[in-house]
C-alpha cells in the first residue's frame, strides 16, 4: 500500500510512505529568513512529516540537501548539526543548485519507518 | 533479483527493478523541443519504463526533476499537471543544473511495482 | 535495523543499511586530482563502503553522478566505463552542481544487500 501526504500543490506529495519507506521533501515556509533559519525551519518540516509518517529523525536513512549558494554551506550545517540525530546520522550530500524563487534550501529526506 | 533494462550506453540501464521498487531515469529523445515538449516526451518515456517494469504512474513514489533553466519551470510544470495521475501524485523536487548537450529536463523517479 | 557507516563528520554517515538497501555517497579524498582520477578515486570509495555493507557494485541499483563542470562529463565516464560492471549496470544520472571546495564529482548510489 502507498500512503500520500498531501503537499503544496495537489500533483505532488509532502511525503510518500510504502512498505518500510517513507520520501519526504521540504523547504521553509518562510522565504525571508537567511541559510540557518530557512535551514531550521525546513527541517522542523521534515520532523513533522515523518512523525505524520510514524517515523523520525533518528530513522532517517539518506538527505540530499540542495543549496543555492554552496558559500552559505557552513550557516546550512550549523543548523543540520544542531538537529541532527548523532546517534544515528544520515548518509548526506549537500548540492548547489538553482532553487525556486527566494528557496535557498531544499531537502530531500529517505527514512525507514 | 535485480532486473536491468538496458539504456541508452551499454554501461547505463534505462531502469532497474529490485524487489518491490522500479528506479527509472529519462530526457527527451528530442533535444530542439520546447521545456513543455521536452518534459511531456521524457515523461512518456518513463511511462513505458514503468509499464516494462510492471509499474506504473499511479505507483510512482519519487520524481526529481532537474531543469536547465529555473525560468520555464511553469512549463514543465503545465507538463507534469497534465500528465500525472492526481489521486496518486509522487513527492516531487525541481533543481535547477546543468543537462548534458541540449537537454532541458531530466527525471528521476522511483515507484512501486 | 538500520545500520551506519561513518563519514567525515560525525553528524553525517557515508553509508547507511537498512533491510537490503544500502544507500552511500563518496567524493574523492585528493582534491587536486583530474575529473578522471577524482572519479577513479570515488568509485573506489564506493566500493569500499560496498564490501563493508554486503554488497557489491554487481549490485548498485542506481547512481547519481553530481558533476562540476559538465564539459569534463567524457572523463567521468571513461572511469565509469572502465569501473562498472557491465553486465550489471547502474540507471545513472550525471547532474551539473556546484560541489564543495575543489571536489569536481560527488557520487550518490543506492545499491541492494
Amino acid at each position: 500500500m502507498i500512503v500520500r501526504l498531501p503537499g503544496s500543490a495537489p500533483t505532488r506529495s509532502r511525503a510518500v510512505i510504502h512498505d518500510n519507506l517513507v520520501f519526504t521533501v521540504a523547504v521553509s515556509p518562510d522565504k525571508t529568513a537567511s541559510y540557518y533559519e530557512q535551514t531550521k525551519n525546513a527541517l522542523a518540516r521534515i520532523d513533522q512529516s515523518l512523525v505524520e509518517a510514524d517515523s523520525g529523525k533518528a530513522r532517517i536513512l539518506t538527505a540530499i540537501v540542495y543549496i543555492a549558494d554552496m558559500q552559505h554551506k557552513a550557516e546550512m550545517n550549523r543548523a543540520w548539526d544542531e538537529w541532527v540525530d548523532a546517534e544515528n546520522a544520515p548518509m548526506r550530500a549537500c548540492i548547489g543548485a538553482v532553487l525556486e524563487g527566494n528557496d535557498l534550501v531544499e531537502i530531500v529526506v529517505t527514512a525507514a519507518k
